[in-house]
């Protein structure tokens, strides 16, 4: 088990769907920043199920209590534990995966791996875990805004093939929270969610693409060779549930360019450095430059459908099993504070971790 | 600074390209591991420039010492150091970036990071940092080879516009190192090649795409939630040089189908669980999941082109460069093993921290 | 801040004095385990306020929920969360230490750190933040017993200048139990309590040595150089409140022996090694020899005493204050269980790295 | 294998004491520090054998390379890699030892934890190893005095029943180097030298006590409540060989105080806070409080003795062993520069941790 996330600003997350409810412990936090539940519940809001009609309706208030780590409204430096109690949790509509692997779902790999699994939902594995990881993202969201001027958000690029067009530089978060299915461009919303609602009837369900966004980051954030901003940022989506693919900048669609196009010239204006193209997605080197920080994470189709399909039980004999329970057709409209929450956690960390190596005060 | 890697097998790697050499120190491998250099050696011989026609002309033997750690031809279960010194360095060669920024290289990013920079090549950010990668994945091969029973290979899947036709669980490693391009599609290596040649003569590059491959992984390796085996391959080729995207099994392609069709269904023969698909690839809930692991990694074509570009120099004027110095014009044939050698390093280290918690002499 | 402990059974605590609750999440432990509060509870008795005449009189059940990480009764291999609510916290008897900074006790250093202190009782600082260790280390406890056949315990050795006579090797958990120092010699313990009775009623306060004891350690546990099982005691002790001195085997005393007179000569037995002395205290070089592992941890009187002090306040005038509140005259009675849980937490971390590194399945 | 230390100016040693060379990779140091072999080699002159009649003869000038990590004569802020060539070897000194294990030390561990060692000298657990330690060291004294006005030393306090007379807050380095032996009480100093001469004659050894000392640490370092000042400091010296025992300030002595008696009553002088007392050694709940911190650290006599013992050999059968090669009498000397070493990397590593998490950029 890994439950832990960042080197200065850490946290780690426990907690299954079904138990006695699931949390993050925060370390490292800096000390007077204001804090209370108001500032997290908005954010585990725009994350739980049942806001709207496109997202599984289990009903959950998702109510956060801060145990620990703050005193008269202010952290204190200490450790923060926050608290959400599991409250629909319908174990009966899973006892059927008591004794059989959902497909492309972890049942298989949790039972093969620690010998038992707590089969009532997902577990450890189910997308409820996120809980903690948004609740410490609201905490690292803040403290960027407040006291390093940096500006996360992010939102639906695609849905199946209907792509957005939005510009990373420019979009707002009031576009992205226009609509349920959080994306900027609001034709393209309009057919998501049509989309999205075609597959609930259907039994099925549908995967896209996430975009991140990280606006104000000063140059000088990333700790080569192995802490690259790109590498912590790829491993913070690619650790998100049913993510399938990370790339920054031009990704993928940079192999189809030679050096000379790629690159992005450097110039200067009133003693800043700036790139005119932003190809390298804002991080060189691994390294921040001072560029808008832009990248896309693909989530493949919700594994859970409501047909029939081929399995194995606990026995090893082959059945087939039906999905049940309360199931997202689109995870993308829940993964946008998810994205958003793990972009900050990484960034936080790397602030505090440059400011540690190259702060100003030593040298 | 970032240097190390790994939880339990973890390295430390260290080195400028311009200096006193590189290296790494490998701690926790397990003892009485036959090791000599010879082990390491043919890996780093795949690794080094001048190679080959399509790479860059340093000549560099990169041969390595093994420095500690090793006790008539074994492992002591201490740290083992393994040393490559700079030959071929050429400083005057990078005169000219003394003062000016190359651009999409890490020249500026590391000087607004640092306040300083070994000029004289790319210093730290060079790929000559990947020896030590490179030597330490040796071991981590080795290791996985002969005590788990996994083998771990990788080749040249796409080079701009050029694709490779091969199949992960079948492609076999002397047909990758049939050609100086590492691919095992003979006719799409061809292409390659003289695509290659051309971006070379043009003063230009070409980026391309890497499948990296492990076969023999058993079921239960990954630590979810944050360690997913997913994340820390992510990790592991984002942290790489250049390395634009990561996707693992269907990757972005997943988002272009449903959920019925996407699932891997499970079927049990003879006391064994498989997929007949394989659109996870190999990993589930960021745990194996036994069957062939299998992603894809994408890098940009390289920054440095002999051509003059707009840049910046060190006093913040607009300026330009034309790319001077022994480079690659497409860094795919090299990268094959760097991303053999970080696939080697998440697995062992996964397949120590699995048995250091599920080991079966415990519960 | 830095509140986890442990590199592969992995914990952190959270948690003030005055606020929501106190707790820990154990990340790494074992699957299979049977476990349940009834595991924990006894371990949290034995550390709590108001358990006997010579302890602290705060009135708090300290009872524990376990939040997540077991299902059916049995550890799922994912994180455990425990949770113990405060409930009998009377901040106003510290309304005058908003002002004050006790002396001796972290007020001002947590202020001159943090900028900030929860001066309700010494919020983090204070001794109940351990509750967190001693139920991560009830768990410990129970896997060292039932799977790796060690014995853990500890006793009262010394108060003030009496001292107890008792031998590692044979002492036994139920005369350690049958008074309420902990002092496993009867007469030492009557005069112990008498020496912490007269301390009390005078408003004062008085300190001694606890030893910890672990038997059954097979030879092979530590992890040279630094994770040296002296290093990793020798710290986990020194993190413990009020704690000042730590020592292995022979300690400080050594150094009144020469080298012929201090070595322990190896013997064997039947195929076993053993040394008929155990001046080593279990340890060499850092790793367990198959001796009984005994140490010695000094613990200072308490700063809380309820006599007049100088001090400054928070307006770094002078002033003077008399302590208040609950507190315990004598810290060792509740010290055994911390310091046995502090130990089981090495050693159960030690043996999963051991097994890690070293284990039989590979080499 | 645990060859790191601290968090963010983290060192990972390496090598053999007889082999190809000992060394030491530092990562996380500020850029910027003017830094060369000059710097550093003088520690190492403190720390090497042949140094003067009370050490080991073994001749090795134990000159160090800086591999990596500096340019043009100041730090990258990239990994340094420092190596010292083994010199003087004797394996053949230690061919007895290929097939015994010497009383006490940790040939016969080494054995048990890894199935084999490097039996020419101590291989892994030589005190051979400190170089790298000692080197790295150098740096962090550079580092805290010049850019954190700390000051670091260490002196032999006592050797058998030998005591010294100094105060901690008045003792001045070159009055350490003054006499071979490093004591500061130059009429004690003498008595130690005779005694570890004689020891010497009679092929015995001695142990004793180093004091540590930090002067101008300011209130605000160490992180509770794992990383406590105190317990890291506590790690660090029993990582060292030999050590046995340590303690801070008033330490084990605090036991025969009450606590009217041993608190420190605060005072305030021009707006800045004092103890005109200093028991607490300088640290409060685990944080500097301002005072000089000062601590003692036990050492046992050398367990290499050239009289016959009773061992075991590697068949398991009992025989007899006389101690040969060449040893220290006395490990306190060459200990002294070691001790100050591992202070001044506990207190780097702190400064780096309480900027990144209370700096005063942010809040």
């Amino acid at each position: 088990m890994a439950s832990s996330f960042g080197r200065l600003f850490r946290i780690t997350t426990w907690g299954e769907s079904h138990g006695g409810g699931v949390g993050v412990v925060v370390d490292g936090c800096p000390p007077r920043l204001a804090l209370t539940e108001a500032d997290i519940q908005p954010e585990l809001d725009r994350r739980r199920p049942g806001q709207s009609a496109i997202v599984s309706p289990r009903k959950e208030s998702d109510t956060v209590e801060i145990l620990s780590g703050t005193f008269e409204g202010k952290t204190l430096g200490t450790p923060i534990c926050l608290l959400v109690r599991n409250q629909d949790a319908r174990p009966e509509a899973y006892s059927e995966m008591a004794t059989k692997f959902r497909p492309s779902h972890a049942d298989y790999t949790y039972t093969a791996k620690y010998g038992l699994r707590n089969w009532q939902g997902g577990g450890r594995s189910s997308a409820r875990e996120t809980i903690g990881r948004v609740a410490a993202g609201a905490i690292a969201k803040k403290l960027l805004r407040e006291h390093f001027g940096v500006e996360i958000l992010a939102y639906v690029q695609q849905t199946g093939k209907i792509k957005a067009v939005a510009d990373p530089e420019t979009v707002k978060p009031r576009e992205i929270e226009s609509n349920i299915v959080r994306c900027p461009d609001i034709a393209a919303a309009q057919r998501m969610i049509r989309l999205i609602e075609k597959a609930r009837q259907a039994g099925d369900s549908v995967g896209g693409i996430v975009t991140g966004v990280a606006r104000g980051v000063p140059p000088g954030w990333g700790e080569p060779v192995f802490d690259k901003l790109t590498a912590d940022l790829a491993k913070a989506m690619m650790s998100l549930p049913a993510s399938r693919g990370f790339e920054i900048g031009s990704g993928f669609a940079s192999i189809l360019m030679t050096g000379i196009e790629h690159n992005d010239a450097f110039r200067a204006k009133r003693g800043k450095v700036f790139t005119p193209t932003n190809r390298s997605g804002g991080i060189q080197g691994g390294i921040s430059n001072g560029a808008t920080l832009y990248f896309r994470t693909a989530f493949k189709p919700v594994a859970t459908v409501m047909v029939e399909q081929d399995t194995v039980d606990v026995a090893l004999r082959n059945t087939t099993l039906k999905g049940r329970g309360r199931h997202d057709p689109c995870v993308l409209p829940r993964a946008v504070p998810m994205v958003e929450a793990m972009t900050a956690l990484v960034l936080i960390d790397h602030a505090l971790r440059h400011r540690a190596q190259c702060g100003s005060e030593v040298l």
